[in-house]
């Protein structure tokens, strides 16, 4: 007999597995699907995020901040050092260590919550209640029923025609998370989020680093004030070479050398790189899902279509994470997967779209929640305005982190927090706040009447939200 | 004739120059009496807070955190140093030009708000109104009238009889922050938050450290959870000696060496150090301060009385910060001095007491709002407990700070929020989310429903958050 679950769940990234280990709190059968290898042919859970994408880079991120602390950053401190030395192999031990740490986590969490891994690939092979889910794997293929599947896929790095990635030479996120050797030069086609992290990381290694980018404008989807600061930062003192507006013409292998052929506002030009990483966004993973023997497909850019609630247009079949619209972020896939769970269990789960932070791991690093400036202008929304920057905060001066600043955007008559947006050290953290003033519905003055310890980076959210009854007290 | 002012205030610390300012934005005169001097003589504002307490310590603290990290915690990430040392004049210049930054800083503030800053000590000349003020600097003494007085005075470190506290060999927190060399042997009198931020970073810098606390148990105003943590990390870990229960006999210099006599659980015993800190708390400052002139005193231990809205029983004199009851904590004055100022003009202003976080900014950092566990416990409140480690987290993997977690206490029927207590990496910063929580009155649900970035350390306080309901995700 077929193996039956409440809950099946094809993809064991943050979205999926996080959506397994609720259901299964909620009392149901859990099963989820996963077909992960690791380089070494072991079967993993936690999907991109974690084999390859959040937790790995954030080590490297990590690491290669604490190489460029000593080499440039201590000596103001009083402390010298000689013949520092970086020893590659073992920083990405160190981050393959921590990699194997949370993924096995995962599987003893699963243990514990009784969700079997149904290691392979999932495929939907009928409709109806229940589903029925075919499962490739090593041993062969199993057929299982379930009353409920959430498809979690996730996404794949896109690739560019004529480009082949050997993970290499020419790598996107997981080759470049590998290298295994600092590129003297490196080229990343692409500077959103994923090319702007990796090349960081390489550029403090020592790489000397040219990020092409096809837009014409630098994280346009920021608010335009913290990428212009940010552009400066990581192009005039980071020196990160960024070429906006680039048209990819080609891109040849000679020798040991990578030729990027390319066009700008300046005409045809030439670069020479001795690795290449290709960030050019992600696509939603579908192949092979078997989708249509459940009556469903994907649109035009290869979603899977769903409403507020993750439903398809399929009763019993729902979808999170990257396959479906939205930002492809880690914790909007783990909201939604909690979300799901609950709904799946008649409870009310629900996922605030409006208060999802975004977080770049640069240096320093950049998050935001909310609408952006630009946003506002275009919905034609009243607002103010309020801004601080780091450089005058005691709690900055001592961590050696003056960049950046704080910006908050609330509704010009209700004073209602709409965006906050923060570049400078630890951003990633200090957006909690902020994330959940916009839950809260939370005015500016809220923010600015919340006692925040002192000295603390979080004065500048503060002041920010004074700023904008342009009543900051500190400058 | 007498200068006069809408708002004088006597004292330029943290609550002093806040409520100065804030005044000045509602459109009063304002003066502010302070009579710092730096090492060098020159008049300066800021008070201890700027000069020598939060500023100064926390770029000491960063500083000597730097140093251990090269020593003992980049090798880890493969990174190599060869003789890596301290020159601890430059590291104590920079956090010189740090302080010198920051107190310059209010004093552009104080030209920019048009507050008029009176150099010299402050004495209540009489009452009525006007109030009439004396101010003694170093032209002579100055007569200043006021419709309203702000004291702020701040507080002085607690000597011990019979230790005489020379700021080179027996330091309080000024002395500690500028020793000319680091001491073999360092001992401290008091382990409170002071002791623990100045022994950590004579520690770090090659320091043998023994604490000496009379009380018997470790830090119990925070959260026993924590407590017990911190205490297994600072002792074993780190190797601060802490002796707790400890009476101090004697202090003796003999040649170089500083003997301290004291008793405890195993006797007398004796201890001997090349330099000492004593620590043992704050007393409030009204030295010369002339309250009876305007028929004040102060309570049994030093302190002006005062209602919730820092309202002396004067109707135009009030007080705040150190010298008022509540904790020592400079962003309690500032708020205190906001409250006044507002108040003053006819605005509510009012200062939440119950969500004013603590920091304590040991590595790795304590902070914590609300309730604690044994305070609940003591007022018969039914309450339910969640906690979360740092060391699943991926952030605090990938950053190398693994210790501590967050703890959440919740009220058992309602789920309100009532306290959240923080061991860990940057508590300083998580913290503000929950001071946020409490002024919501949020449940630890609304917490846990507010969506967090992954990977960031605030992930942690959400999984605490769950665990209240006893639902976690990761654990």
């Amino acid at each position: 007999m077929a193996k039956d679950f409440d809950v099946l769940v094809i993809g064991a990234g943050p979205g999926g597995y996080i959506a397994a280990i609720r259901a299964a709190q909620l009392g149901f059968s859990v099963g989820c699907v996963e077909r992960w290898r690791t380089p070494k042919g072991e079967p993993a859970l936690g999907g991109t995020c974690l084999n390859v994408g959040c937790i790995p880079s954030k080590a490297l991120l990590e690491s290669s901040e604490n190489y460029e602390r000593v080499l440039h950053k201590f000596a103001e401190h009083g402390i010298a050092a000689e013949r520092v030395t970086v020893d590659l192999a073992k920083m990405l031990a160190r981050k393959d260590r921590i990699v194997a740490r949370m993924t096995s986590g995962i599987a003893t969490l699963f243990k514990k919550n009784k969700i079997e891994w149904l290691r392979g690939h999932g495929r939907f092979a009928s409709g109806g209640n229940p589903l029925r889910v075919e499962v490739t794997g090593e041993e062969g293929v199993q057929t299982v029923e379930a009353r409920h599947v959430i498809v979690a896929t996730g996404s794949k790095p896109r690739h560019l025609p004529g480009i082949e990635v050997d993970q290499v030479v020419i790598a996107d996120n997981e080759g470049a998370l590998s290298f295994d050797s600092v590129p003297k030069r490196l080229g990343v086609i692409g500077a959103g989020v994923i090319g702007l992290e990796l090349g960081s990381v390489w550029r403090r290694l020592g790489a000397q680093v040219t990020l092409l980018e096809a837009l014409p404008e630098f994280l346009p989807a920021a608010d335009e004030a913290i990428s212009k600061e940010a552009w400066k930062l990581f192009t005039r003192e980071q020196g990160l070479d960024i070429r906006l507006g680039v048209k990819i013409l080609q891109v040849e292998r000679n020798g040991r050398t990578v030729v990027v052929e390319y066009e700008d506002d300046k005409g045809r030009q030439s670069l020479g790189v001795d690795r290449l990483i290709v960030s050019v966004g992600r696509v939603p993973n579908t192949d092979g899902l078997g989708l249509e023997a459940v009556g469903l497909s994907t649109d035009a850019r290869g979603f899977i279509e769903v409403d507020q609630y993750c439903r398809t247009r399929v009763p019993n079949v729902y979808a999170i994470g990257d396959v479906v619209r939205g930002p492809m972020l880690a914790h909007k896939a783990e909201d939604e997967g909690i979300m799901v769970a609950e709904r799946i269990a008649g409870q009310a789960g629900h996922v605030n779209y409006d208060a999802i932070p975004w977080v770049i791991y640069t240096a320093p690093e950049i998050a935001w929640v909310g609408k952006t400036e630009q946003q506002l202008q275009q919905e034609g929304v009243e607002y103010r305005s309020g801004r601080f920057p780091f450089s005058i905060n005691g709690r900055a001066l001592g961590q050696g982190e003056p960049a950046g600043f704080v910006k908050i955007l609330a509704h010009a008559q209700t004073d209602r927090v709409l965006g906050v947006h923060i570049l400078g050290a630890h951003a990633s953290e200090l957006i909690s706040e902020a994330a959940m003033a916009l839950e809260f519905s939370a005015s500016a003055e809220d923010i600015a009447r919340v006692c925040h310890p002192h000295p603390s980076l979080s004065e500048v959210v503060r002041e920010a939200a004074l700023a904008v009854d342009k009543r900051a007290l500190n400058m």
